[in-house]
């Protein structure tokens, strides 16, 4: 399955949301992930996210079959990891 | 077409950024919106959001055929319109 996810987290917590989402899938842009994911992992990295969970986080996953049912496009700054921080 | 669309704007930008992206798309997190748009939407919208655009700004489009693709699953705090900013 392909996952895109897109947080919100207080600062006080976004380092270590960032950090558990890496573990699992590619950060390309601020607070946005995507990769491939099978089931278990993903049942994994929800877990991990909601133990740091507070009230007012957000975190939002769109699951599809594939890769192939997304066109992706960037407009302006391409992200690479060193220059997201 | 279905539409996510995530940016990441300059704080000097972002409000306009949000105010162009909102009357095309509906505002699901701080900087995450999707939607049904035709092709000539998503091309006006793309035009607005360039013209605003600074070297620093991103912008990534996920483009679907259908919103029936996506499965999207929310984690935390479900935003409403009053209560993102």
């Amino acid at each position: 399955m392909y996952v895109i996810l897109v947080y919100d987290f207080d600062e006080k917590r976004v380092v270590k949301a960032l950090n558990i989402c890496r573990k699992y899938l590619t950060w390309i842009q601020r607070s946005v992930f995507e990769g491939e994911l099978t089931e278990g992992n993903l049942y994994l990295l929800k877990n991990e996210l909601k133990k740091i969970m507070k009230e007012n986080d957000s975190v939002i996953i769109f699951k599809l079959e594939g890769k192939f049912m997304v066109n992706k496009e960037i407009m302006g700054k391409k992200i690479s990891d060193n220059n997201i921080l």
